[in-house]
This record gives structure tokens, sequence and C-alpha cells, in this order.
């Protein structure tokens, strides 16, 4: 008997689906399930500060008939988003695109999220072979076959996804998008609950009546992501090795950017909420919808993100005279350094480079009522 | 129609008061506040290799009359006085010192934190003609409005503030300070509950029968600072910029030591507690006053920390036999490379640096009554 | 009277204990105690990349039967662990082999963990004068005196422990160890429960039916260590300081490798255990016993870690129909720069380095009960 007949046989497992692997109207349940713990919320919450009171004070969000501390919207989407990664998004180049990310009922430390996405379409890129884009929408529920079960997000996006077999014959296909029944839970309003005397924990100039569709806010703060983006990641169960697998970069460095590991898209997509909140956020009840949004380029350990956001409009919001809907578009930057470049928005010897941005619609609380 | 007018009109909001700001008796109620969740919890005492039993074990806590894990002051300072910064000290140049900061009522998991700080004094600086010193009172209350409502801490501060316009006219002032009733909560003594049966959780030789004044405990545990203390100071709502955001220290490294973020003296402040604790403070049932402290270098990413306290004298505490205050003075420390330089207190090509004091009182168990 | 007669007396305490300090029979109750957070649960448990639902899905652990989220193993001996580095291994120089590791109640969020630690064997180093390996038993129980007391874990483990006088006579002994009852808990199986309507949030693949004697299951994630492993080893309550003073390795770079901080081998350990878990993991209901486990090389910040897992054997679980008992070998793998050498498991320019194995049987569910 040679050695070889007792070396064990080895088994290497594909993980995440290929291009191939994707056919019309398919649903995928999501593996895992991530019951909100408030380490999680902590982590998250607060690394990108949100100066929500609703996220931060257990007092203000009882007052306004929130359970307890509530999950800012960033937050629930980072944990659902993720749960899809492994079945939508572990071989893919790039998520391109967000589409209409709308909010549901509060989710809040203890519940439990689940998620499904169903597979809308398919398209092959036409200049490179070996990749097309997966269409595909995907809906969070919390607390299943209990009391509380209700959905809290959903959303559509588009994926540049790789193929397994470059040679493997793949149609396009496009199948209907489901209604889903996702709208914003609100507390009611409550004339007689004296929120004027919790004012001072919010801002005072971000209510409807502050925010004027026309103008551009440039967010005062910054913050510098270190490699911490590893752990956050992890923490997370996004399984997307290039977040996180330095020795996968380092055999073959130069076909990512800087030989680096690349900060997973969902935490500037946080940050960029969070540095906009003490001027357009931390007033508003909740946020209804993200109609579009995308990275536009990639964020790195030791790059500092800023933000900005502009008002684009604002309207009554139909049964609540208390709020308003605000539609705002969110960017994020970074500078890096481009020696010799000249440019209007950037110091000499740094280039500003747009990151992120979103169309973000906002319910915000009307200062008439609740100042 | 120009291009221009299409812009949006863009909105720079300045954050934080200037010294021109700041008026005699004035009260800012901070925004935001703080519920403690079991993560802040967890990132802040044990970071700081805190040994306490009565912050690591809630059978130990519950046993000594506690509701559940304490807070340790350190956790206490730093949500506390984080809730201060974007009124007092976002534009500060440096906080020179602590003053008379006491502590009330144990702080517990699901507390939410508020805090007011009263304007007392400002006095231009002689020498440079954009700063001055800014003297204020900040009181940290816990869930307001509900059972348990209680002053948590209280302290006096004084720092360094930058001016907005330098041309500005500013008179000095001074008022008094509020007479604010903060006393440590301390649990009965209760010679039935056999505590003696837990003495083997905390050291053996930090009772207050060991600690004799004109002895210096060098603590022997180092630390290393991480580029942690960015995610940690933004989980504490520290909005003060030189912490986290290394782009606008890239664009002017020579104002800055070393080119590189200064570390929140909140976290080397909490560090050194943390570190001191197996010697001085895991028998202490609370901390109850800091009469004095300041930060005497910076701290930054890479540096260790190590700690030493000096037993000062100690004495009865009246109506409480069980229990003995003691005052210690508390240093934090660092070493720095100096080729060529020579010292009695640090290795050849090292020098030592201090970093930090803080004269601290400790209200300490007798050994008779606990072991 | 001279200035030296004012100058403060100065106190080094040693700290942990030293070969010579070690008696047979001797038992250690360790200081500390630690009650489990959410914060602790989401650090360990996630930075894992673990994805089984019992850790990360209240729903699921509470349709199995248990009270809620359940600390993964790794996280159980995490913190068991570290409570008795301070008396055992704060002065070692290597942590030899794991020995008997066997798992008993459940942990959840809010349980206290508390350990003894017995002293089985003392053997001098007969190369090496300074040193000599201890051989302890340790016991963790969690809710002492409380309703759900109970043996959490205990184990053995051989350590190389420095002398403290390198010319104290010491004898070498050895004692039996304790019989400790510790088996794992299970839930009932109750086939009316309708787990497989579950099913889709484990692993499809993983069950007993699957796991083969004689593969090897090359696991396809990596996950790069930061220098977050000094914070993580820090809220472990781990006090060796070669994990977290680098001013101690900068005094003499040559004595540590590479002179760099050394990760704490409980780490890499559960960080193995994470990696494994979507293919051998993730449909067990429990780890029975670790027969031995070892590190064979050290972990530095910036290394990525594999893992592999073979099947050794596998058998029925004696009164229980629905699991099977699979006996397992985990490798933990990272890969250094080699320029030069070649090697069949490593790219060109690479080299493949074991750092950890650990004999390992887990009680795993059948498919034809669950799914």
């Amino acid at each position: 008997m040679s050695d070889d007949a007792v070396s064990p046989r080895i088994i290497r497992k594909k993980t995440g689906h290929f291009l191939e692997d994707f056919a019309p109207g398919q649903v995928f349940r999501h593996k895992g399930g991530k019951t909100i713990t408030e380490g999680l919320f902590t982590t998250f919450t607060e690394f990108a500060m949100t100066t929500h009171p609703l996220a931060k004070n257990a007092r203000y969000a009882r007052a306004y008939g929130f359970e307890g501390l509530v999950c800012p919207p960033g937050l629930v989407m980072l944990v659902a988003f993720s749960q899809t990664v492994e079945d939508v998004s572990e071989n893919a180049r790039a998520n391109l695109e967000y589409i209409d990310m709308k909010f549901g009922a509060p989710v809040y430390v203890g519940d439990t999220i689940e998620v499904e996405t169903k597979v809308l379409g398919l398209r092959l890129s036409s200049s490179r072979p070996n990749l097309g884009i997966v269409h595909v929408q995907s809906t969070a529920r919390k607390n299943i076959g209990e009391a509380g079960e209700a959905i809290v997000a959903t959303w559509q996006r588009k994926v540049q996804v790789y193929k397994s077999d470059e040679t493997a014959s793949i149609e396009n296909f496009e199948v209907p998008a489901d209604e889903i029944e996702c709208e914003l839970w609100l507390p009611a309003y409550d004339a007689q609950a004296k929120l004027a005397e919790l004012a001072h924990l919010s801002s005072g100039d971000s209510y409807f009546e502050d925010l004027e569709p026309g103008t551009r806010i440039e967010h005062s703060r910054g913050r510098t992501m270190t490699d911490e983006h590893i752990s956050m990641t992890a923490i997370l169960d996004n399984t997307s090795q290039v977040h996180c697998n330095q020795y996968m970069i380092d055999l073959n460095p130069k076909q990512y950017v800087g030989g680096q590991l690349i900060v997973f898209g969902g935490i500037p997509f946080t940050l960029c909420l969070g540095l906009s909140c003490p001027d357009v956020g931390d007033n508003a009840l909740g946020d209804v919808i993200y109609t579009t949004g995308k990275h536009t380029a990639p964020l790195q350990a030791g790059d500092t993100v800023f933000a900005a956001t502009e008002i684009l409009d604002k309207r009554d919001m139909p049964g609540r005279e208390d709020l308003g809907i605000v539609s705002t578009r969110l960017f994020g930057y970074k500078f890096v350094r481009a020696e010799g470049e000249a440019s209007d928005d950037a110091p000499e010897g740094w280039k500003k480079v747009q990151i992120f941005e979103l169309d973000r619609q906002l319910a915000v609380k009307r200062r008439s009522h609740y100042a």
C-alpha cells in the first residue's frame, strides 16, 4: 500500500454562486440570519459618528414612541445586505447600483433579521466575456414566525458577477420584480407628549423648515478609516475575500488598487449617512427610500471620508402634518495625493475623489410641531 | 441663465463654539445623550485592562448590593465628558485641567446619561491673541424624568479655546460655580453577606490596610495603543477632528506632533486607571473625587502606556467602619526613543515621558471586614 | 533631612507565578471572573467568521431548545482559558499543549464564568535550566451559587514556565488529575419541532451523512489579522505582555520573532474554528471534546489565516439517533514570503506554515432528522 493510498481525498468547495448559477425568478433563502446584539449595535451605529438621538438615547427613543434604541438605516442596510453576499456577490467584481431601497418596521436590539433574494435579471457583458450583470431583489424580515414579524427593508441591486467557466453558454433574461409591501413605520404624532422638552437633544437647525432645496451642505467632519474595516466586515458575515484576505491580494497585487484590501462598500455608505447626520438626519424620524445609489471609487485603509448633501426637493407628507418629505442627494468623498495637479475643490497637491452617491428621501420633523 | 444660476448654494456650518461664543453663566444642555449598551461597556471597560470584579463579574456586583455590572469611573468619565466636547472644546487647542471630578450614583448598562455645562469663566491669553482659557462646570445625570434619576458625576475643567475671529473683542469674566450635590453612592455594609467568600476574586494585597502612604507602586503592565483610538473616539461621540481626521493633519503636518493624529485624552486617562487597578483599585468600592488632573504630553498610536501610583495619605471614612479613604496620585508614562541621552529612569536610547497625572481619592475596603 | 528622605518607597510587584511557585495539587481560584456581555459575544463570535446559526440567530437557537444565542466553543475557551493566564502562564515562554478540553453546559449572554485550576505536574527542562513544564487541570463553572450553576468546560494544558530565580532548586512532581463530570449538554430531539423548516439557515452539505472519513476539506476563506489582536487580548483579561506591550519588545527585539508582538494563541484557535464552520461546524449541535491541540508556529499582525479539516472517523452517538460523533483534525496555516524556495503547497515565492492543530470531536446532526 503506497503512501498515497492513505492521503486524504482533498475537497475544495466553491462558495457563492457564479454567473451561470443564476436562473430567472430563482429565490435564495439566505443562510445564517442575524440577531442584533448590543455589541453589533454599538460597533456600527457609533463608528459612523451618527448623532441621531433615536440611536443614542433610549429615553428619547421611548418618548417618541419607539420600543428603545432604534437601529439607524445604515445598520439595517449593512446587516440585511451582508446576508445576501454569499449567494449573490461572493464572486462579484463590483456592486453597480442600489435601487429603491425602502425601509419598513423599526429594528431594535434583540430582533433577528433574515433575508431572501429573488433573481430578476441577467445580462452578459458585451466587452468582457467572463462577466455579466445580475439584477436581484432582496427582502429582509424580522422575527419570522413570532409576534412582531415584519418587513424591515427591501431593495434591488445590480452586481457584476464572474463566470466560473468562461466558456459556459448563458442567456440573458429579465423577470418582473415582486410587489413588496414596505412602508416606513412611524410613531403616531401626539401633541400631548411634550416632545419639545427634548428638543435640545437634536440639532436646532435641521428641521423640515430649515432644509432648503437648492442648497448643498458640506458636512464639516471627516473620519479616517483604518484596517478596522477587516474586523467590521467579518462581524457583518460579509464573506467577500477582497475585504479581508491580504494574502490573496499579495499573490496578485496589480489586480487590486494599490495592492490593498478594499473596504466593503456598506461601510462608507453607513459612514456617509453618519457624517451627514447632524446637518440633515437627526431630526428625521426615518429614511423612506433610497431610489438609487452607487459607489464611484473604492475606499481603502488610510483614506479619510467626507460627505456632503444636496437638498433636491421637499414636500408635505400625506396624513402627517407634523412631518415632511425631503429629497436629498448624499455624496461621499476622499482626497488623494496628486502632485502637480490643480483643482478648484482641493488644496494644492491633492485631488478630491467622489466615492459614493445616494438619492435619499427622509421623513423630517417640522419645528412647528417638535420644538 | 448661466450655469452658476443652477449650482446649489453652498453651506458650511461651523461646529462647536469659539472663544467669543462663551458668556458668563451660560448653560449648555448638550445634544445626544447616551445610553450605556453592553457594546459600549465592553469596548471601554475591557480595553483598559481593568481588573475590577464589579465591572467584570455580575455575580460579585450583585452580592455587593449593586444591580449588576458597574461602569468603572473611567467609562463614566469618558461618556459624560465626551457629551460636552462639541459645545465646549471642539475648537480647543488643549484641555488644561480637570478639577473636582466627583462621582455619584452608579451607572449600569441600560442607563441613559445626559449632561449640561455652565460657563464659569474666561481669561484671554496674554501671549497668544487668538486663544483664551474657558472654565466650565459640567454635570451628568442618568435616567432623567424616570424613577432612577440621579447625578452620576460632576466636574470642572479649563480648556484653551481658539477665537473664530482673531480681532473679536472679548472681556474676561468669572462667575461662581454651582453647588452640586454629588456624593458617591455606596452599598450598605452587611456583615451577614459573607462577602469574604468572594475575596479570591479581587487582589489579596490591595485592601485599605495594604496601601501605605509614602509608597509608590510601579504598575507592572504596559499596553500599546493602536489606531483603534480613532474608532474608540467616534464611539464616544467625541467630535474633535484632531483625533480622527488624518487628512486635516496631512494638509499641515508640522502643526501636529509627528504629523499624526492625537489620541483623545480620555483614553489614556481610562487606560491609566485600568493599569493601576490590580494594585490600588480592585478593592475600592468607588472613586470619590479626582481633585485635579492633567495631560502632560500627547499620546499617539504606537506608544505603549505605563502607570504608577503614589499613595499620598489615608484616613477613616465617616460612618463606614468597613471602608477608608485613600488619597493617591496616578501617573501615566510612555517611553520615546532618545539616542545619546542618558537617564536614570529609562533604558539607554530611551526617554521616559510623563503623559498624565491625576489626584485620586478612593473608598477602599478594609481586609478586616471583607476578607 | 535629605531629598531622598521624602522620596516614596518604590514597590514593583511580581505578577503571576514562576516555576518555583507551583506545588503539587495546589488549587488556584482565579481572580476576576467574567460575565458574558453582548459586546464580548459580538467581538469574538463574529471576528472569527463563524457561520453557526446557533451563535447568530436567536430564533433558530430557541427553536432548537436553547435559551438564546449560544456562545460558540471558541468563545467559551477564550474566556475560560484567559482567566487562568495570570496565575498559570503570565510568566510562560509557550503554551505547549491543550489536552482533553471538554464542553458541558451551554453558555449564554449574561452568564458569569469563574475558573479554578489544579496543579498536576512539574518537570524541569533538561536543556534549559531556567525553564520547566507545568501541567495543570482547569475547570470553568457558570453562575456559581445560583440556580443555573453548571460546569461549562474542563481541560488540561502543559505550559513552559520561567523560573524567577535561576538558582532555585525545584523537584519534579506529578499528581493524578481530578475526575470532572463534564458532558456536553444537548437539547432533546423533538420530531414535532419541524426544525426542517429552518434547514435553509445552515449549510446544506455539512450533515453527518456528508462528512466522509478519509477526506480533507480546504476551507475556502482566509482572514488577515491586524493589530486588533492587542485590543482583543485585553478584552479577554489575558495579561501576558508579549501580546500587548510593544515597548518591552522594542527593548530586546531579537528575542521576539520579527520584533513584533505575538498574537494570543486563543485567537487563531477561535479563528480556525470559525473558518471551518461552514464546512464542518454549522450543523453540529456542539463540540464534545478536543483531545489534543497545539500551536506549531506564532501568528503576528499582518498574517492571513487559513484552515483545513481532516475527517478522521465517525460513529453513532449512544442514545441519540438524530446525531453522530465526527472526529476531525483541524489545521491552521499562514503563508510567509520565501523567495527562491519551491514547494508543492504554496505559490512561488511563498511557504505554507502550519500554525495550529486540534483534534476535535463534534456532535453533528443527521440530515435524515433535520432537513
